[in-house]
């Protein structure tokens, strides 16, 4: 961190790192106490835009305020042009290390571009979406594998094409249900032989004609063909599916293989120095709070939220110790 | 509550009783999570309109996902479509009573209009503001003192003429500022010599040559004149103000006093069968849950909430075992 390449370090009352719902959240509140904070809002950090993961899905309909459903990019547009209106000054570098030793604490940019001092750290780097490993999910992530259908899914590869999900959760519902727009057809490809999701969302699925389950079964292998360009590449054909009861194994012809199975808080930047939760590594909270085990750094959002993962829970978890509204620190 | 004009009890998974930012943030899972929640919204319950205290304001500008500020009881008409729009059943009458002891619950509506039994119960009743009492309080209560600025200050009787406010926190500030638009001055009478009020919201304030603080001191009493319609009725003329450090006491002529002096909590109608903080009267929640002394009862919001007080806040309580997006309960 320290090095004839290192900026003049800039000084703070509160830096905030993170994009999402708690970010921007912690930064309204923080800007609007006159706190003057400074957001690191990153550079496709963890792989993900500006914004979060609410970027990567389509309508939102349970943010309370809008109920004709709002487009989860255009949620968090809004939030940023709030926080930007009452004076946060948005970074658009990846945070890249941390150290939380001694105050001010120092919050380094990649490539040390920005060195910041602060007094306060709000942690809010939610947490990123899983993918799985098996033979081909390398050969072919890219290349007809995906972690997002939302993003990947109107790709004209995957038009009229059968396709697949991997997942039995909210996740894994609301991205076959989308899919079933591209696809000729849509497998879910399920280890159990229940779903984890919400009634509503199951039944949705289970109700959708272009959409079968493939229960107690489990992607053991991707195998591909040419892609048909004529350069010599490759892409997906289909996949080696495993029937965990019966242990047989059937191939599912698929151009397209989508995750759903979960996420990964964004914490391996703090190099240890906050508690985690093990083995998942969400930043450990006092219930009902902020307070992280390091005395003025915070943690708001998914980055500490391994159980509800809602834009309004991630929000509304901003509190006090943080940045609220009367812009005390600690108390 | 029983009785030969008892209506026929409905049946139900979830009651809500609410009208607030918790309470539809709970409809709109619920209803999502397809339990077919029932939520009482009241009926000017405790003095307050559908909807509960955002509809008591102006313009919100921290709710997330709002960069133009949007006013109270639109933020609340939105969330309230919300809630309809995913079927949640919404019955405009206030909770008189609630039984507790045995499972399905029992809430009964004022006059036992309706009485629902409810596998689980989300109390979001909120927090209402509270009153001063001296002599004149009453006399001229509704004639000249209000508990709401932003309902009151735009009255004809006001305008143009000297207001006080009393109270010293971010609602003080808010309404007296308020207030400008409407008298030709305004005092805060504030007890203490500093305020608690955000400091945004002071300096605000502080520089707004049309208000004027009169600190270390209380309103003792209220006194009035002929309210000039003929019909031998009287209004507030002024108030006697003690400065708690000289003991000096002064007329100030005002037209309108507005108090600023914070909530008390919506719990009267639960009869003590919730465990409730002392002398205070919030719900006792599990920190960071919604559980309360009694399984399968909730609550989210401002009732159980005597810190923050915030929207986002209140909405973003609502969390699992009470209506999270999988519809499952006292996980």
């Amino acid at each position: 961190m320290e090095g004839s390449a290192a900026a003049a370090p800039l000084r703070t009352r509160v830096c905030i790192i993170g994009s999402g719902p708690a970010a921007h959240t912690a930064a309204i509140y923080a800007a609007r106490a006159d706190l003057k904070p400074v957001l690191f809002e990153g550079w496709m950090a963890n792989g993900v835009a500006a914004g979060g993961q609410l970027t990567t899905t389509t309508a939102v309909e349970n943010f309370p305020g809008f109920p004709g459903a709002i487009m989860g990019g255009d949620l968090m547009k809004r939030c940023r042009d709030q926080s930007l209106r009452f004076g946060t000054k948005i970074v658009a570098e990846t945070v890249a290390a941390v150290d939380f030793s001694a105050r001010p604490f120092r919050v380094v940019s990649d490539k040390a571009t920005t060195v910041l001092l602060a007094d306060a750290v709000i942690v809010a780097t939610g947490a990123v979406a899983r993918r799985l490993s098996f033979p081909g999910s390398d050969a072919y992530w890219n290349h007809g594998i995906s972690a997002c259908a939302v993003c990947d899914g109107p790709a004209p590869i995957f038009r009229d094409r059968p396709l697949a999900v991997v997942g039995g959760g909210d996740s894994a519902m609301e991205e076959s249900s989308f899919l079933t727009k591209y696809g000729s057809r849509v497998y879910i490809v399920h280890r159990r032989s229940t779903f984890r999701a919400s009634k509503i969302m199951q039944d949705r699925v289970l109700r959708n004609p272009k959409i079968q389950v493939v229960w107690n079964s489990v992607v053991v292998e991707a195998f591909g063909g040419a892609d048909g360009d004529g350069d010599g590449g490759r892409r997906l054909a289909g996949v080696k599916v495993k029937n965990l009861v019966s242990g047989e194994v059937k191939d599912l012809q698929v151009a397209g293989l989508f995750f759903a199975v979960g996420h990964t808080p964004a914490t391996e930047f703090l190099g240890g120095q906050l508690e985690l939760d093990s083995p998942s590594g969400y930043v450990v909270t006092k219930p009902g709070s902020t307070h992280t085990s390091v005395k003025g750094v915070f943690a708001a959002g998914d980055v500490q939220d391994k159980k509800y993962r809602q834009a309004i829970t991630a929000a509304g978890s901003v509190t006090c110790g943080c940045c609220r509204v009367h812009g005390r620190f600690g108390c």
